[in-house]
């Protein structure tokens, strides 16, 4: 399926070579009789790109205000009261997505502790009364059935609530809009799923699952309600552009993470470092705002739940390694396993990515054989797991208690805690056990758990982490919502801990802060994030001495991570072949220009000002094209020009184009019309759906000799760049501003010649696309420069 | 002096009105036998700034990439190895950056401590002898001299080093050049002064003059040492743009943060939210390495002082208002006191803004009589201060100890610590006098205190409070460098603390929380940041626990803040005439076009691709331009298009003009030169400087007749907009990409245009520039679109 995807694209970006031929053999001896644009060479690029498992067509975000004459008059009409009232309701979605937020996570969590839980207080059960083999059935069906429950929901009805989400949510922020990516069913089956798939003992997350159910929440209530019991409030309409919804679904990811790790500086540093393309300070604010009213909504809950009102929660609850009791004294000698921890983490980190990679590639394989085996794959992964978890403590020696402590810590029977029984006789205990028959929250809190030095053997920590290596390759690409943070987690707590075991004597620091910073190395060394990952742990570990080593871990591991691959995110985005647009652009953009880059395209389709409907509608049913110039030839001749003039007054999108068509707003001559007209025709809310479809609309063999009037419609000020612009520059544009389409004009004047020379979506300034095109550009790829 | 510069710049944007009335009677009248481009408006204005307390010329600053051939030549030639060693030496930079303002940071604190501190116990001594008027005497002198040195240093020798440079380093991160701001000189004395001025107990602070401390040290490394001593090292030369100079002060502005409050995530997100305009994620990753080191390096020299080798330093030390102790337990009731504390922190930061900004332009009236006069009013506050600091104690009752303190604690007579004796009998204690008579740092740390709730009478905290209310108001503007933060600390917390007292009962939390509650409230009504607050308070109290409710406070306070009038960077920045560009564009700049712009500013001045000394000297010496756009009339015609074609082939620099013209590259017959001849005379090292000045080139009359070949200089790559685009959105553009200058391109393709209409500068772009050439647009001012 991948592989289809990549040769699609590949043919559809090759253009003619032929053509390219002649050009090369003579740059210079066109003659002026040639027609003035020689476009006739192309380079297009199919919007096609994987969503959930399938491919889709996919389409750009405008992030651009629209500035036509309807976008003035609204934003004109607009009373104080009503600007009032949009500053209001933007401060309420964003208190709403905090606070639906807070309680979604809240619910989850107390589902995922309640139902493995008893699961597992089930299993204890059967073990003290060492029935083995019932104990392994029970659990392996309950984990098999929990599985089916997940995999079924995301196969049948939302594939796209599969995996973290954060790659899309990114890809969305950036300006690409994946079809049903936040939808009321992705919704609903991402938290039932998530519930499933975590109590179910998978080796996954519910950290990145609460990223996309935040943003999920945040798009429903920006745009009122699911798709299709949307609230058509009027007030509603000013949330109804995509900076808006930009903004609100910014909130709704940082809030996501707060949720996750109770981690409110973390979630808006998160989502401004890692998710988010564009950033301002009012945004930083807004966010911060939502994820205050998460905690406060996660704290009010944990109160409450502190009196025993929620079952089988208060003995684990969220995630929260608190490690402030412990006194950090570290002197300059720790440098150096703490420099060792990061170089681990750098190397491991990018290890994990290149072979996720390979197994990510490898399941796409069998998941677009059909939805049965890709519910086969999931069953098999939670079979396999549910074996491993219980199987393997068996081959762990069960460990004398230590006699400081309590008979009823050490051995534990219950639910959560340290020192768990299993199979062992009284007074021992089993530290795999421990490690392994617990959720994955509990796993990480015993790993982390501080002055329990004796607690695990090498052995143990060893198997624990092959087991987590492996189930961490293969558990992430099945068909349930994962998360990437608690695999990550458990297998990074492992090598910390172990090598703070290697130490021994010859450090001050905990081995327990070890698995932290293990975690916080394999984190960076895989997802490259620095200064969130730094605040989420300081946050979730409560602990700010640990700061400085925090850091160090974190910038070594990220260091070395980056001279080997990519980050886990980056690698997903490219594998799903979403158009993401790099923040800085590629050395080599330098040497093209744009003007080359239309050159190989197709010519650019112009529309006049006042155009013939059937031209519209031959244009629309022929091209694929969202935006198009309008250019008014001498229609209305400008004042202080001379005749033969051409003007290019702007760039309308399809959509409009089909709504005009759509409301038959056509004329009988060819003229000009008032802006009271198209007012009272159209309205901004109008304008704001992108619903339509040209096979819709059906137009008479009379109306196609009439004439619509496109300039009030069209957006008059569009963002250009004159052909001599280097690619490099006009990302940086197209990035910066957030750009959908932009105009190429041409750098001479003269009679005749057209003003615009070509246009440019972001697949035209994709790095790779340009490379298929332009290979010649490949020799000087090597270079970077730094930033 | 403030008074006049407003004049100024009223007087040179004010345009012929006459010119526009015509314009307005009869927009649509012009025949076609006008000149095509009839701009025959001016609006100009002026590049002056208050710098220091003078009236400088300002330049702007280039973050665009010039793309001219020799870039692209430099470019290209660089070797794999060069571009590494560029990446090492921006990591390197970003090291030694840290680790010297680490170092600096340190040193200011000892001196601070060791000055400040045997000064006091001298005091404290007369005190015990009942000598008051000697210690009086001695007291005022002490800090009469200290305030002396500073203020004397400042006046005569880098006026640039008063005040706390933030405003000016966010205007050079906005792309202002305020001349003389990041020298050796001004390094220095900042070091110097602000030793004295903190040292003689001023209400002022060393946290803003470190982030300049951390800035200028940046600045200096990167150019390779100061203005006349510079290194000119091969490898230097690629750190000398304006792009990289700005990311390397951005890493010396977190890391002045980091300095002055131990909080490296809050230096970063300090320099994120308020200082910096531009951010990558790059930067993100490497002010975060800068602030990891001067982490380290405080921790290092904290570790070094505990055993007694800083002389009075390990008593007090870098501030570090440690609440981790406190187990803090709060209730749903307790919002209700944190919101009134929100709320009362708005309020109160507003109206300092509001009377600050009253008593700064008082201060300007005085400071622009003469140097003199500006020493007379530093030294009058310092009198007061210190009349204020040893008087008020008096006034205040000495309170009993509590017996559950050990007698070592209370009455104290040392150094730091609570309790201070003063004039009281053994036994007892002068709460006031532990507020005033100790340095700042240590009122902060005594106010902070947690579990001493009896210890501040009411009637101590309200004198506390309104004498700093009037010192700082006072203070700030006098010649010495000072930090705003601290003096806004000691304001917050008294109003805190007195609000806990109120409370009583009634509240959970201890008066010390609410002390830096009330701080961190007043913090975020003046300075209306909010989450860089919250972290550097969160680092500095180091208890996560207190997390929720700062945001809280920070959030209300902000809000309340924001009604009545902006933070209080912005009004120094506006005070200065610093044409700093605001984020988000008016909304009444949707109304306007860039055209129109162009057609109130002088014509633009174009020079031809080949271009005549004689010509080029004249256009250098009459106008104040800093680029000229590169308009080739059919000299080379281009292959594709017809005769009688205009091309813009680009924009040139004044500074390249003037290079070429000292140069002396002087051509005998018009005609275009190949890439190899330009770069046998200049290198991309000569293009970065910006120093030439037209006045000191001298031609011949000879030379005047010969000509210069331009394009090689010219940067083909300019952003451009078209004529119809709104001034809103080109706004947008100028700001995201960071431009100095932008063409504006016509919208009609005709035999005869120029290929370009205008040219914009950033004070073309700022509001209040447009509102005084546009008056009509005020009306619809009022109207603010949210965000």
């Amino acid at each position: 399926m991948e592989d289809d995807l990549r040769n699609t694209a590949k043919a559809t970006t090759t253009y003619n070579m032929e053509a390219q031929a002649n050009e090369e053999r003579d740059p210079e001896s066109n003659s002026l009789h040639q027609p003035l644009l020689k476009r006739n060479r192309t380079l297009s690029s199919t919007p096609l790109a994987m969503v959930g498992s399938k491919v889709s067509h996919i389409e750009s975000l405008d992030y651009e205000i629209n500035e036509n004459d309807l976008f003035k008059h609204d934003w004109r009409s607009r009373s104080k009261v009503q600007v009032l009232q949009y500053i209001f309701l933007k401060w309420t979605v964003a208190f709403l997505v905090g606070l639906l937020t807070g309680i979604i996570a809240t619910l989850i969590n107390l589902a995922v502790e309640n139902i493995a839980g008893y699961k597992l207080l089930a299993v204890v059960g059967y073990i003290e009364k060492e029935r083995y083999l019932m104990g392994f059935i029970f659990l392996a069906g309950v984990n098999f059935f929990l599985t089916l429950i997940a995999a079924v929901l995301c196969v049948c009805f939302a594939p796209t609530a599969a995996g973290p989400g954060i790659p899309e949510i990114k890809a969305y922020l950036n300006g690409v809009d994946t079809p049903n990516m936040f939808g009321a069913t992705t919704l609903i089956v991402k938290i039932v799923g998530s519930i499933g798939a975590v109590s179910a003992g998978l080796d996954l997350g519910k950290e990145g699952p609460l990223v996309h159910i935040g943003s999920c929440i945040a798009s429903l209530l920006g745009q009122g309600g699911p798709d299709n019991y949307r609230i058509k409030w009027r007030w509603l309409r000013y949330f109804n552009n995509d900076r808006d919804r930009r903004d609100i679904i910014t909130c709704g990811a940082s809030s996501g993470v707060c949720a996750a790790f109770r981690a409110p500086v973390g979630g808006v540093l998160f989502a401004l470092e890692e998710v988010a393309t564009w950033w301002r300070s009012a945004l930083l604010w807004r966010t911060f705002f939502s994820t205050a009213v998460v905690v406060v909504v996660l704290r009010a809950f944990m109160e409450y739940c502190k009196s025993g009102n929620c079952g089988l929660f208060g003995q684990g609850g969220l995630i929260m390694f608190d490690v402030s009791g412990v006194t950090v004294s570290y002197h300059v000698m720790d440098i150096i396993p703490i420099a060792v921890i990061g170089v681990i983490g750098g190397v491991l980190g990018s290890l994990y990515n290149h072979f996720l990679h390979k197994v990510l590639r490898l399941y796409n394989l069998i998941n677009e054989k059909g939805k049965i085996y890709k519910l086969l794959l999931s069953l098999t992964v939670s079979l396999f797991t549910s074996a491993c978890l219980y199987g393997l403590p068996f081959l762990a020696r069960c460990r004398p208690c230590d006699s400081s402590l309590s008979e009823s810590a050490c051995p534990n029977t219950g639910r959560a805690g340290n020192f768990k029984q299993f199979n062992c006789p009284d007074g021992y205990y089993n530290d795999l056990a421990t490690l392994l028959l617990t959720t994955n929250d509990d796993a990480v809190r015993n790993i982390f758990s501080t002055n329990t030095s004796s607690e695990f053997h090498v052995f143990s920590l060893t198997i624990f982490f092959v087991l987590y290596c492996i189930l961490g390759l293969f558990t992430f690409g099945i068909a349930v919502p994962s998360g990437l943070f608690l695999p990550i987690i458990l297998m990074g707590s492992a090598y910390g801990r172990m090598l703070g075991i290697a130490m021994g004597s010859y450090t001050n620091i905990d081995q327990g802060l070890y698995a932290v910073l293990g975690a916080a190395s394999l984190m960076a060394g895989s997802m490259r994030m620095t200064v969130s990952l730094c605040v989420i742990f300081l946050e979730l570990t409560n602990n700010l001495l640990l700061l400085p080593i925090t850091m160090l871990v974190l910038l070594i591991a990220k260091t070395v991570g980056d001279c080997f691959n990519p980050s886990i995110y980056e690698i997903i985005l490219d594998l799903k072949g979403l158009p993401f647009l790099e923040a800085n652009p590629e050395p080599w953009m330098r040497n093209i220009t744009v003007g080359e880059l239309a050159d190989v395209k197709a010519p650019v389709v112009t529309l006049n000002g006042v155009e013939k409907v059937g031209r519209i509608v031959d244009v629309l049913k022929n091209t694929t094209h969202n935006g198009f110039p309008i250019v008014d030839e001498g229609v209305t001749p400008p004042v202080r020009l001379a005749t033969g003039v051409i003007e290019l007054h702007g760039i309308i999108l399809r959509a409009h184009l089909v709504l005009a068509l759509q409301k038959k707003w056509f004329l009988q001559e060819k003229r000009r019309t008032e802006e009271w007209e198209v007012r009272e025709k159209f309205t901004s809310v109008d304008l704001a759906e992108r619903e339509g479809k040209i096979e819709e609309v059906a137009v008479t063999k009379d109306e196609m000799e009439m004439y619509i009037d496109l300039h009030s419609l069209t957006n008059r000020t569009p963002y250009t760049v004159m052909e001599s612009m280097s690619v490099a520059k006009a990302l940086v544009l197209f990035r910066q501003v957030g750009l959908r389409h932009m105009l190429i004009v041409p750098q001479y004047q003269a009679a005749g010649v057209s003003p615009v020379v070509g246009i440019l979506t972001r697949q035209d300034l994709r790095a790779q696309n340009i490379l298929t095109a332009f290979p010649h550009l490949e020799k000087s790829k090597g270079r970077e420069k730094g930033n």
